[in-house]
């Protein structure tokens, strides 16, 4: 889980990111940034996730307030935060009222406290209920939604920590795959060695999601597991995401199952290795993320290969899926120490295959860290 | 997934539920109406689904919109709507904006268009956007929360379908946990055997949660698989929902392992069972969900046993869980035919051990169908 120092210091850069005037009152509700800024995570293997919603109430005099409805006792007791307003939805003796309005008065409760001391406040226009903004009245001094994005990029030792966790769990699932992969099995019993492998590693229930395709499924390069069997000789593609604690790596690979490449897959394999290596060169802190996509996009091109790589070269992870900074032709992004970025170099063939092969690579003062290692 | 008959008629009944003078659009945001009205539905297991956000603009003219940016194209495509508006949020050759921002700007740009013929408009205020409320100013007409979670108890036909598949996905499921469970087996393995048992069924991953505990852990009567791992003797109490297209079912039972239980689980057993029976005797249109429970409770009042029966007698389910009709001692609601509801008797013996068990029932014009049969 995320640490309380980690929480702090990222409360802190969020306030110090912040325009002058600063508000009085942050109004958090975006369920990626209750985490981020304090560890409520709430796991969605439990009935208690459904239709969770929670607010963080962050005070200029550095007061941290979790308002989060009596189902969410459970995760709100690991929360980073000074204090826990727990409004009673559902009490197991009457018929609830609708959950939302339960939520929204103490929200509005907490906040009025606050902004008594002053009205300004500012909150993530993507996350905010319409009713807590009508309340309050003026709109907020400031969306909040650009700032953050700002910082995630740059990630800190605890969300490394995940991210590290998260690359190791895919390690387990491409190994699982590999080793179980057979003649007769179908996409979905493949997905199905991934997720055990994963959960096993992990030690407890974890979101996968990815592509799982076989065959003349791999042309299109994505798609969910189906019931479609895996014969001999065919290609697989396995792409995914073990999400743990909100954070994933992203990995992907390309195995031909019974046997090697064939000489043409072998010169497509080739070009996706040259390009990696390509992108990997390109890796350094203050470089532009477009540079790394016209040196993969160039050694593809050197192979006269260029037509078949129609997507992106890669792309930021952490708390979603794709995120900054994204590696295209016109991006507008920079790397800098600290962002965890994937890179994805893979050709398609209309109508006939693909391959895709991916690495994740942490951005450092000096060059990168490789995280992952299949 | 949803019919679009079934959709339609969804629509109609919330227009028809509408208090008069009924709004000119009504704005729908909460991801579960989204398929619920329109079929519109993001697979988890897609990195698409990350950060997802859709609308669903809905005139009095009958005409139905969605909006949903072109990450989602893929599930936008299976929507029963009359249009579909497809904003550009990630392009693949630039860096993109603010997700929520791009979404925002579609959904005022096409509500304009609607509202030029009249001013009322209704919302969910729990979900709807504080940025498109502050742009048409004057507060809706109505939420439309509390009209749609009325309609939302009575089932259709498509959504029983739905439902049917998720009970049987979760027979499937304790059939094979059932078969599979082993002295030396941890939770977490058990929860694989379900969880790949049920994808199995279904053909697809799908999200499962619930309870899977052991030995002393069922005294709480909750809790995800850990790594503790089971031995001879031990209680298991296994309660899961598969998610079908965001329905599901839910189950429960509990096993002894490797043998029968003992004389005291025996009468906790019996005891439940007769709970159960007395339930089911008071399932019928018409009645009071605190008759239901009173049944159950007053059962093993007979028994001495109240005092082991701490939570709710069961629940409506559906969309979201829980959800009404609420079992529980000051209920409000009333049961009527095309609710589907859960009974989940369960007996918990404070550090020592607990049993729960768990039906799924559909209630009928001149009674109740049972919905689960393990």
């Amino acid at each position: 889980m995320l640490s309380a120092p980690g929480c702090q210091q990222r409360r802190q850069a969020l306030w110090a990111a912040l325009p002058e005037p600063r508000p009085n009152l942050l109004i958090i509700t975006d369920p990626l940034h209750l985490n981020y800024l304090a560890n409520f995570w709430v796991c969605p293997f439990s009935f208690r996730s459904q239709n969770a919603a929670a607010a963080l109430l962050l005070s200029a005099a550095g007061r941290c307030r979790l308002v989060a409805d009596n189902l969410l006792e459970p995760f709100a007791a690991h929360a980073d935060v000074d204090e826990t307003i727990t409004p009673v939805w559902y009490d197991g003796i009457h018929s609830p009222e609708e959950r939302h309005g339960v939520f929204v008065e103490a929200i509005i409760s907490a906040a009025r406290s606050i902004l008594r001391s002053g009205k300004a406040w500012a909150a993530e226009a993507g996350h905010l209920p319409a009713d807590v903004a009508r309340h309050f009245g003026a709109p907020p001094a400031t969306d909040l939604g650009p700032v953050r994005s700002r910082l995630r990029g740059t990630k800190r030792e605890d969300e490394l920590e995940l991210l590290r966790r998260s690359a190791q769990a895919s390690a387990a699932g491409l190994h699982a795959a590999r080793k179980g992969l057979r003649p007769g099995m179908s996409e979905l019993d493949l997905f199905h060695l991934v997720q055990q492998a994963v959960q096993e590693f992990l030690g407890e229930p974890t979101p996968i999601y990815g592509d799982f395709v076989s065959g003349p499924r791999t042309a299109a390069g994505g798609g969910g597991p189906t019931r479609r069997f895996i014969e001999a000789g065919d290609l697989v593609l396995v792409d995914f995401s073990p999400v743990v604690r909100g954070y994933r790596a992203d990995v992907c690979t390309t195995w031909r199952l019974g046997d090697d490449f064939n000489s043409e897959q072998q010169r497509l394999y080739r070009a996706c290795q040259e390009a990696m290596a390509a992108g990997i060169g390109a890796l350094a802190p203050g470089q532009r993320a477009r540079a790394v996509h016209q040196a993969m996009a160039q050694a593809f091109g050197k192979l006269g290969l260029a037509d078949f790589f129609p997507h992106h070269a890669g792309h930021g992870i952490g708390l979603s899926h794709p995120e900054a900074p994204f590696f295209t032709p016109a991006s507008d992004d920079d790397l800098a120490p600290g962002m965890v970025v994937t890179l994805e170099p893979g050709l398609y063939l209309p109508g006939r295959f693909g391959l895709r092969f991916e690495h994740n690579f942490l951005i450092t003062a000096d060059g990168y860290v490789r995280l992952t290692h299949h």
